[in-house]
């Protein structure tokens, strides 16, 4: 595998994940950009010796790979405001963006996109993150298999509507899996139930649903079809009208899934 | 600690995990009762020395701990039924349902209401997993700590009312997790896109909330208010009835618990 010199564009929560990790990886992060210099600088800093810039002209950089780490919203505009030197590849890291939108910006362009969930102040080990990579011909193909085997084992080729589904099943799992934990925080805080109660809960679903599959690991009052717990909770979250809401939905759709005479 | 004999009563996820766990941690399983006595020997053919009945007169029994590990509906006409050796403790293991059923039964009773899903194809060690007690008195309540410590390092006492409340925020954790997991596998398939392809995303998403909480682990398009990506995710959905519906209704959710100028 070859060390590449490296761009990034942004300064989020997936810029500074995947800068740490690139580096960690062995390859070199030429620039990072930041729209507020102050946060790239912020990122440089973790950094071995990449300097923080806040224009889009890079035709002077020696990197020869430019990562769009930015809101989905913002990419079109930058791509087209962004000076490539000759030949460099410039890819984006969306799961619902299409690889055209970067077509105008460079004759070399791709899709990089880790379907994993990143947080600044939680940095992570790429080796188990799948990424999904799409690539505007064999040449950008060879080099980002090259690239982003160097950081995860798992590497997969996913056209632009294949990302699009990968994205939204990822958002069930990660936005709406962790939005329900904080649902159950507020139900357990209400009656002052520590909510260490729930951690190793909270690892076994995800952990059983990897080994044996979420429909062999379904269980619960919707799929035994016990409407007295269920009538019980739902009263239990009268005065919480999104929960409520969310246990009956839910709840029918478990039902839906496990007929009652499965 | 010492070491209990202890019958238990049912042939389900619990009782299965619990008898298992129970005889790993040193104590003796003295029967196994099933409504269906092949499911009884079932259980106690997995037991060093177990007998399977499907009688509930225990007068001859050698145990003096009675586990009842059956649904919830069960409860209150097995403890009807059931016929106790003298001074036996009698417990059930349901989060849902009052310790106040067991009162007829025995002079001796509690609820042991270990906070996990359970499956038994899928054996799991209790070391981690909370369990909650009631008690009916102070030498039950000596008794069932003592139990509860030989299985796992987290001992909770939790009255019937915060119980409740534990069992129902489990039910989002866990029912309404896995049942997530479910709907994002329909959406992959339906595209043909490998669901292997988001197994570090659940795990992640698992140990993220426990080492920073869901609050701060949450991120997506609700969270950022990316209506695009919103509007094109519910019309990817169009033809998945239950998901749709999920989708606007955890978004609203979400978007409700981080409003717009955070």
């Amino acid at each position: 595998m070859a060390d590449y010199k490296i761009a990034i564009i942004g300064t989020g929560n997936v810029a500074t994940n995947l800068a740490l990790a690139l580096e960690e990886a062995g390859h070199f992060i030429t620039e990072i950009y930041g729209r507020d210099l102050t946060l790239a600088m912020d990122l440089a800093n973790r950094l071995y010796e990449t300097e923080a810039v806040d224009y889009l002209d890079f035709s002077e950089s020696e990197a020869g790979i430019f990562f769009l780490c930015i809101s989905d919203s913002a990419i079109e505009s930058v791509a087209q405001n962004l000076v490539l030197p000759a030949n460099a590849i410039v890819v984006h890291t969306s799961g619902s963006m299409s690889i055209q939108l970067l077509a105008t910006t460079a004759s070399y362009y791709g899709v990089f996109y880790p379907i994993q969930t990143f947080s600044k102040t939680r940095i992570i080990s790429l080796g188990e993150v799948p990424i999904c990579l799409e690539s505007s011909d064999g040449d950008v193909r060879e080099v980002l298999v090259d690239l982003a085997s160097s950081l995860s084992n798992f590497v997969y080729e996913l056209n632009s509507e294949e990302r699009k589904v990968a994205h939204l099943a990822a958002v069930f799992i990660n936005n709406f899996g962790n939005h329900l934990i904080s649902l159950a925080t507020d139900i357990a805080k209400e009656a002052d139930v520590p909510f260490d109660l729930f951690n190793a809960l909270i690892l076994e679903t995800a952990q059983k649903a990897v080994d044996i599959g979420s429909d062999m690991a379904q269980t619960g009052p919707a799929k035994r079809n016990d409407e007295n717990t269920i009538i019980t909770h739902q009263s239990m979250l009268s005065n919480q009208p999104y929960s409520a809401t969310i246990y009956r939905l839910l709840s029918e759709s478990i039902q839906n899934r496990f007929p009652k005479n499965e």
